[in-house]
């Protein structure tokens, strides 16, 4: 439970926030690359409650720049995208990827040379890898985070995004809550909550028994872990013969996540959960293996819906959305499943949502199992004091430790969260890892 | 001719206000029973300004709740209505009708024992009778009010609702105001006012003259008489032969009416205005006859808009409505009837919600047809004075009072108002029935 | 650039603001006639941020009053149109052109005629001209401006409006600045901007290289001139042959204009933009032929959407709209036109909307080409400090002053634009022209 104010520090990143202050230390994925070609249309963008336009020029590279022309304020959206960079149509003004304006065609050549400087846009940092656009608001910035899947070769990921019409701190704190699992996700049969897969019977391997134990076990006991760039929630449910199933959930700074779905040799997912403004947010998804390529198959399903992914529109909005009730089925959640919604991620964004614009914070009832949120909103409250003290937040400094991975373990019972993890994930569990407070 | 601060006053019903609070010492109607159905969808439900969730149980009991889960505040219209009531599909925590949580699973036995109590979620009193769900904002209130027609077998009545789109207040006051009806709901005829129904010649009816006599006298002279539970108002027009004829409408504290458009034999017909919030009400309609069932024939009228039913779509949105300026057709108002608009129940919304969302009252022209209108307004302030000071406002703990009935009379001229009603309705015209100031 | 003080000042003209008061002080278009019928539909309106209902009784005549009838504030809207005025559908009270409470039938002969006074509504002065119905906030004002094609017979002239959504003052600053025709409105040909119309070789007539000089010169050197209703920009650039190509464009106090591309035989054509809210305006337009009756074909490329006539549907809302992006095509935009957007009307209508609701006018840039903007807001300006003094703003009361007109010229370099205007025009240059500061 938090206070009012609390609420109001932790969910509000505009730019005379101090959460928006802990935002602007870190890249932030600002756009899809393949929502922008060369040449093509610029595009609306808006982040952290500020408002941009995105192009990419003739030769390949990205701008991200106020909208308004310096000149008249004419909207850039609507500029002409030439080789060297965008024009204004009004009067034909021109600005580079860096903002910087290189045609002042309304004045003769001295005059003009005198407006450049005093013309400049606004524009923010780029760097664009493994399909996403990334910027920071401050010139000079480092490294982007090193995910674990961006030194993979190209089949062997995918990424995409979907809109969340919610503040982003509740969706973040939905991602790194493993234990609504055994409901918010469960299927029906016979009147009953089942597992999303059928139980094999005898020899049932972990990678399917673990939606039963995700059903038979509503009370996951919680270990959070930190590391220089996060947190890891352990959450061990009771799985056959005194063997705990372990799922390990990976939370780095300040609004990324990996999910725990992911026994040796699965695919592994994560998110990313970019504010918008405070009432929506981006959630940039990605999905890959390090072992193979992704199959065409996979990529159909990513897609199409599947997991972590929504069936979205060509603008990114989910299929079954707010507006729509997310087309919640009373009869499928009488006799199918136990939302009534179709798809783990529309699942997901319905219980955010229906939150509130911004979740009130101020009456809650926390217990053991959202251990992992507490933590959560503990790590985001140090960063803002880092920032105000100015110290870089947790991991803006240190791109490679976010070459971290979630997953699956099993184990016997009794076991330390610390050991399942370095045993499953080795260095990957994360750097400097510690139990909190030890 | 209010001012502003009375305007206020009389409209705004919200949780922190007087008229609210007198609105919170009755009963009122929140829902209809064929809304919901056991185990069925639960329903969002907004009334005096609050939002609560409406489910009904396996045993067919009803809950008005509180939408947020008090674990995490997800909102449980997404909850899974089970038997034993509706469990919040984000962790599975469980209440029932009363609002008393009910299952914990996130926690171990004894862990849950000590949550329950402190779950528990904000219910309404909950009643239930002829079709209509009825809540009040306090335990241990007595009976709802007892309306004519609920002692009546099933097939005798006919309950509805529709959409209002303004303050309730002004609604109202269309409702009492019965001098309205030489225009607003007049036809035209050769490019003149005329009756609903046509003359009939010699030996017409009183049923049938009614309407030209309307068309006929747009001046009625107005009595009002009190009672124990609200206010007759009482309508006199010029009939043939030295006769007057007589309109009484029924008003029943603070929202409730019954019109005046039936000789003995007729169906009556009532409503309640229901604030939704300051801007839009539900308006409950019912039609009973007292003598006889209702047939086949008049319920599919009620059903597609009649008299004051409206014709509305699956959610009781009327079709013609605020959005599409009640289909107005102009045509029709030069040759057909007075508004252009089809349906008495549509040509009252539309002159209601064209005063705005709230009518300004400080703006007003009163006249003596007003009467009726200026006494309801002296009532509800005399019962924000009962309220201020702690006494119960008038009919809030007498719900036999509201047994009343209103409908047309004749009488010779002169002839006194108390009178006519008491001739016409015996007992039922009122229990104390007087003029005021006297 | 102005301060967010003189940027309020010169854009909010509520009634209760300074430039409201300017606007007042003038006739201003309303409607045009044919949307309003005898004993046809009334109509609402919108102007300067207050409502009213318009109307034309069954002689013709025109009323436009406040819509809330003094009685019980039902809209008149929704009123009976009858042949001696407005009649509200609540209790039938009715009202003439001029406001007056004509007929009171809820009341007795002597109380209606006590009454009667007291019921007037506001109603603004009428005058109604060449199919424009235009109002006045006072009574007794004088005439309304005489543009120069009110004297013309019927055939000659073709009126209409266009709904821009926008804030009037950056609308009217778009109309005044010729500068963005090198741009705004230029074609693509070959990936080069290019004329609106092909080059046409050898002895090509300036009526079609002038928009290829429009290309080949986007710095066209300005002088703004000044007369008794207002200002001619005078915009050179170089043609052929050491010569100069003229744009000499008319705007008149408070909110009208005449555009630049008039070669003596063409048509003319002029704008007025009046003020919805602040947010919003309608843009009327004409276009005349001061020599011969408009062809049918010319008509119907107006009402089509030509030059400054958008393709607008029945309610005068252009097709291509701030709501669906002007249905901009990129593809257009790198092969055909520099804006990607289909029609003069509507790039000029995209360029305004873009600037925002209201413009931010504390950051800009402005050179040389802006000059006729920057006298444009010190003109509005002198009129806020006319009109706190007590004085009549430019040209609010000599009508006849209005009869000016616009068009292109060629002439020698050097030439002076006061000499070029009066040997243009004639004394259809202006009332005591004069060059700005001397």
């Amino acid at each position: 439970m938090l206070t009012a104010a609390q609420n109001e520090l932790l969910t509000l990143t505009g730019p005379d926030t101090d959460m928006g202050r802990v935002f602007r230390a870190y890249w932030q994925p600002v756009l899809l690359s393949r929502e922008i070609e060369a040449e093509g249309a610029p595009k609306r963008v808006k982040i952290l409650g500020e408002e941009f336009v995105a192009f990419r020029n003739g030769r390949g590279e990205v701008g991200v720049v106020e909208p308004g022309c310096p000149h008249r304020g004419a909207n850039l959206f609507f500029g002409r995208n030439e080789h060297e960079g965008l024009r204004c149509v009004y009067h034909g003004w021109q600005f580079d990827v860096g903002g910087r304006c290189i045609d002042v065609p309304t004045a003769d050549a001295k005059v003009a040379e005198s407006i450049k400087p005093r013309a400049a846009l606004r524009a923010l940092s780029v760097k664009e890898s493994c399909g996403i656009v990334w910027v920071h608001f401050t010139d000079g910035a480092g490294e982007i985070p090193q995910f674990d899947f961006m030194g993979l070769p190209e089949d062997h990921y995918f990424v995409s995004k979907k809109l969340q019409e919610c503040n982003w701190a509740q969706a973040a704190e939905g991602g790194i809550d493993t234990a609504h699992f055994s409901y918010l996700h469960a299927n029906i049969e016979d009147g009953e909550r089942a597992g999303l897969m059928p139980s094999a019977g005898a020899n049932e391997p972990p990678e399917l028994a673990r939606y039963r134990w995700m059903i038979e076990d509503s009370r996951p006991r919680f270990t959070v872990l930190e590391h220089e760039t996060g947190l890891v929630m352990c959450a061990a449910r009771k799985a056959d013969d005194d063997q705990l199933y372990w799922r390990l959930t990976q939370f780095m700074m300040p609004n990324h996540s990996m999910a725990p779905n992911s026994f040796p040799g699965d695919n592994h997912v994560g998110n990313t959960w970019v504010p918008i403004d405070d009432h929506s947010c981006w959630i940039y998804c990605y999905a890959y293996n390090p072992e193979r390529p992704l199959s065409d198959q996979e990529r159909h399903a990513f897609t199409s819906g599947f997991g972590i992914f929504s069936e979205v529109d060509d603008e990114f909005v989910p299929v079954r959305n707010r507006g729509n009730d997310y087309l919640i089925d009373r009869n499928l959640q009488r006799y199918g499943n136990f939302t009534g919604i179709t798809g783990i991620s529309e699942q997901d964004a319905a219980i955010a949502d229906s939150q509130g614009f911004i979740a009130d914070r101020t009456r809650e009832l926390l217990g053991q199992t959202d251990l992992g949120v507490v933590r959560f909103r503990e790590l985001m409250f140090e960063a803002v004091d880092a920032v105000r003290q100015g110290r870089p937040p947790r991991g803006s400094e240190t791109p490679r430790s976010y070459r971290v991975r979630s997953g699956d373990a099993m184990s016997a019972e009794p076991a330390e969260a610390l050991q399942v993890v370095q045993k499953r994930f080795g260095e990957l569990g994360g750097v400097n890892l510690s139990v909190i407070g030890r």
